[in-house]
């Protein structure tokens, strides 16, 4: 079987872009996340062209082999991990961006291009792509759609599905369908085109992207907040979001946090520091709003308020921001990262859980958030040499998530399901809405091929 | 049957919310499209809750006779229309507002609450619900999400589909299925949220949403621009756009609807005025971005550039456009009003093929555009008493979408494809487009009871 699957994708695809090798298809077994299963694919496919997409889903159907589909495997659930047997649909050969219009504000774009590439490319004509997941620097676009990535700018601008207005998607059968529209509106029948953003690869393959784009906004300005407890700091983000102001970041690190990263990168905050809030604006005139904020932030009870005058030392604010999932790691060898979404009226009461979940599972779990959200990423450290810490991280996790549904929550903000979470998927939706999730799925792809075992 | 359908309905639902008499179900026939047929129905219900509306459909589904949902039938496409023998299911009654949240900044509702009524209940609290489709003072939320309405707003804050975070739905069996999520950001399972907005009522039925608020932004300014052509009227808007500028409206009349509002309310507009730009910022300072617009204008050609000063002299601008569907009908009884959108870079060729397409056809065909997302309405004038005239207002509003599509386009930007465009959508979306949606429909209405005939 697997010798004709390898020779029926050699008809429709050059030598070099079907792997069979165990040593180099190893490689392509699994994404970031911790704790997922893996299988071990047949082949790894590096498709170039539509056409080669299709002449591997086609095979795929007529062997009834199922398709794993990965981008740079940067995702966190386990969503791009392989299943024994698969076929790996790797989409990262697929890298050209099309078009870039400043007019229409629009790019078009193959799915294996890499987030930065994009953003880099699309700023020399004075626009801006938000989405910026943290990996944004080696994740491709395909797989921020398949996963509906977020990121730190999504207080503001949102999450990769507003900037998705239309694709071509290879479907199951092989068949070519697009979804979508390459204007700024349009409501001509159902919208399949969100319906494939998130979806995880299990309903087609994305071959080809309409994005929507944004004028370059100024530069932000960064603002540094000191609290001697985590309520106040949640305290100042509610003033803030009540208050009508709208940063462009607003990140929250716990004391946890704040002392791993302090711990690795000497960086001299202050040990009483009980949280750590970020606030930036990239309006005309960041000072100001920095100011305004910064009040808030003082009224809420904040110990030091630090606003960056520049954009370099604004950076140098960030920094401790995006250390802090190197330092948690740095904590105990191995971390597992949570990312539950609350309601940001929830956001105390849920960083107040997760220190109680902490304490009664005797872990170290610390939380950054991007706190405009309400998301947040507790991050369970551990010891993966000690089965009992091993067992207890997983069971603080599922309590965590427990806590985000209790909240009026969702159990990811913007990593997704994959394996991961696939048994919480139906707490959070229920049966009726995992029935019609099921019933979507096998209008899609009937034969179940495409990244079977993810999702529910 | 009828009388069978009529007692089991009544046995869920008070006397006064199931409606027979045909002098009074009547009323329910038809939305505000023209030349849409609308059938006659067995019985009108004004459920109050869910529950109830949960009775209708159990009704509907054990008898299998047809629903139409309705809101205030302000569409535009015959969406709403009513099919013979069918239920119509007004969710009219369901309009409280349940809850506002100014820190999660939300708001959840039932469907019928009208546009305008959770607009000022939301700017109490600081608070703005963006879309504000030209109904907005009567048509509701329910009917909004229904067909994804947009409006005036929709350049700089999107459309109905950007504020809808989660909703509750009654399936076509009565079931109740809750999707999406009451935070910021959720990627937990397949976007069924989305998909629901926009379907026309024909996937199930909105009994309650949880809505995205924005904070209320400074008011607007506005500006207006005189053209002596309508292509240096959109050199202009396509200089806002790539210059950066994000206008909080961007509005563009063409010289016969300039004409006919001259006409009808003596505005006094010059005669040479072949293309009347409006352009709005409700930034921090919209004096200065309506000063650089207005620079730009004068670049492009403008003969006369007015910005004004204030709130009220903006408002005076904003009359003409306001008054602009109301002159075009008056120009000779009736209208039929498209609805294509084009990327904004084709809006010139868009303009000047509606030109020729009006002297093909010897009609007068005036438009106004959502010029800054490329939404035209290109309106065609003409005498409903004769029929000659009425076939070619028919094949020019075909033509119309025909140009549309080949310039980039889609052929609904806001109004949704109800029966006025249904032979369209398959020439927008292909055949595997048209045949996935129908397997869509049929995962969610395997009986084909929701709004039958309406979309494909």
């Amino acid at each position: 079987m697997s010798r004709n699957l390898v020779a029926l994708l050699q008809e429709g695809l050059p030598a070099e872009a079907v792997l069979t090798d165990p040593d180099v298809t190893s490689a392509y077994s699994h994404d970031m996340a911790s704790f997922c299963e893996a299988g071990v694919p047949a082949a790894v496919v590096l498709p170039r062209t539509v056409g080669q997409v299709q002449h591997v889903m086609r095979t795929a159907t007529e062997l009834r082999v199922p398709v794993v589909p990965q981008g740079a495997r940067t995702g966190l659930s386990g969503a791009a991990n392989a299943s024994d047997g698969c076929i790996v649909l790797s989409l990262v050969k697929m890298d050209r961006i099309l078009e870039i219009s400043p007019v229409d504000r629009t790019a078009v774009v193959e799915p294996g291009v890499v987030n930065a590439t994009l953003s880099r490319a699309v700023a020399e004509y004075g626009l801006h792509y938000p989405p910026d997941p943290s990996s944004w620097e080696t994740c491709t676009i395909g797989g921020n759609i398949g996963t509906a990535s977020g990121g730190l700018c999504c207080v503001k601008y949102g999450v990769t599905a507003e900037y998705v207005l239309g694709l071509d998607v290879v479907l199951a059968d092989g068949r070519l369908m697009s979804t979508g529209r390459r204007t700024a509106k349009g409501v001509a029948g159902y919208d399949l085109t969100r319906l494939f953003v998130g979806s995880e690869g299990s309903l087609g393959i994305v071959v080809r992207a309409v994005l929507a784009l944004k004028p370059q906004p100024p530069q932000q300005l960064v603002l540094a907040a000191e609290f001697g407890s985590s309520r106040a700091a949640c305290d100042a983000i509610c003033a803030i979001m009540e208050g009508g102001h709208v940063p462009s970041l607003l990140e929250l690190m716990d004391r946890t946090t704040v002392k791993a990263v302090n711990d690795l990168a000497h960086m001299g905050l202050p040990e009483t520091t009980e949280a750590l809030l970020l606030a930036a604006f990239d309006t005309p005139d960041p000072a100001a709003d920095l100011a305004a904020v910064g009040a808030l932030c003082e009224a809420a009870g904040a110990t030091q308020v630090v606003p960056a005058e520049d954009a370099a030392e604004s950076e140098l604010l960030l920094q401790a921001r995006r250390l802090a999932l190197t330092a948690l790691e740095a904590v105990k060898g191995t971390t597992m990262i949570d990312d539950v979404c609350v309601p940001r009226s929830k956001l105390a009461e849920m960083l107040d859980g997760v220190e109680r979940i902490g304490e009664k599972y005797g872990l170290t779990i610390g939380v950054c958030a991007h706190a405009g959200d309400g998301n947040t990423h507790p991050t369970v450290c551990f010891d993966v040499a000690d089965p009992d810490e091993g067992r207890r991280a997983r069971e603080s996790f599922d309590e965590i998530m427990a806590l985000g549904l209790e909240l009026g929550g969702t159990i990811t903000g913007e990593h997704g399901i994959g394996v991961l979470k696939k048994e919480w998927l139906a707490r959070e939706i229920g049966p009726v809405g995992v029935e019609m999730q099921r019933a979507v799925k096998a209008a899609f792809d009937p034969h179940s091929l495409l990244n079977p075992g993810k999702l529910f």
